[in-house]
């Protein structure tokens, strides 16, 4: 019900960023504030029984229901950031894009040894954003317990290359 | 009491972006989730007696406790974002920062004419930002009808620079 709401909602975009992609366009989901609610709801309810200390969440559109997830749960939000943005001392991760590549950052005491951290972001796709984050988590000695999208493209086989990170990915809506 | 929460979490970061300025670090308040909460709050009740139709919130950190603003009003949030972000059609406005230059830009049916909106960030500083965001809402027939950030620099003058737009500027802590 959830993921038919998504999917009515999301705005496939051709050609964006660049020729050949189709770009899922959740800017629609954000216009309505019942189906956020609800969204907001999902995603915490997936993940009742894990133990979560902090919410990381991934620049920018992971800022969006990571907060309100965050929230929802009563735990920390962490923002992983582009190269340049976090104004006190980073740890760095570099990654490929599916279309380009770029630098991950986290501040050095963002997370404390142990803690068990959630990483969201607004959309699964390859997971290669993801996978950066959750060797930034890891080299702060934090344990990444589980991954939250609201969309998954399933056809590009990310939940697959998350798996050696946690086997605990979680999506409401996925394309296949 | 909210503001001295506030000032008592941010942290200062010395000459960043560029040397000689002060930055104010909020990422300290977001692992602190009560106080987040208090926030959300404090901000919503701040715009009582003012009809809003949608909060836009500015990228990147806008992002964070504007679509908690949303939800708490019960409201659609949109996103103003940083050129080559959006990925529908979108009108431009270039603005000069207190440290160099950028353009935002909205989506084009992102607002429609008429409706009152109110535009978050996290901080005031110049309001340079601020005044493109006001730009680009005026520049789809919508309405500025309030500012909101959680913490105001005081000193830089913002507040009367955003006047020509909208006289209702909040902010939750302010530095003089």
């Amino acid at each position: 019900m959830i993921e038919s709401a998504i999917k009515l909602s999301v705005r496939d975009v051709a050609d964006f960023p660049k020729l050949g992609i189709v770009f899922k366009d959740i800017t629609p989901i954000l216009k309505d504030a019942e189906l956020c609610a609800e969204i907001t709801k999902a995603l915490a309810e997936q993940l009742a029984g894990i133990h979560i200390d902090v919410v990381a969440g991934i620049e920018s559109r992971g800022f969006l229901f990571g907060m309100l997830l965050a929230q929802a749960l009563k735990v920390p939000f962490v923002p992983i950031r582009k190269a340049g943005k976090l104004p006190s001392k980073t740890i760095q991760q570099k990654y490929e894009l599916e279309y380009g590549n770029s630098t991950l950052e986290l501040h050095e005491d963002a997370l404390l040894a142990g803690q068990k951290i959630l990483i969201h972001d607004d959309l699964l796709a390859t997971g290669g954003t993801v996978i950066a984050a959750s060797k930034l988590v890891l080299q702060l000695d934090a344990e990444v317990v589980a991954f939250s999208f609201i969309i998954g493209l399933d056809f590009l086989h990310g939940k697959e290359r998350l798996k050696p990170f946690s086997s605990n990915t979680f999506t409401l809506a996925s394309y296949q």
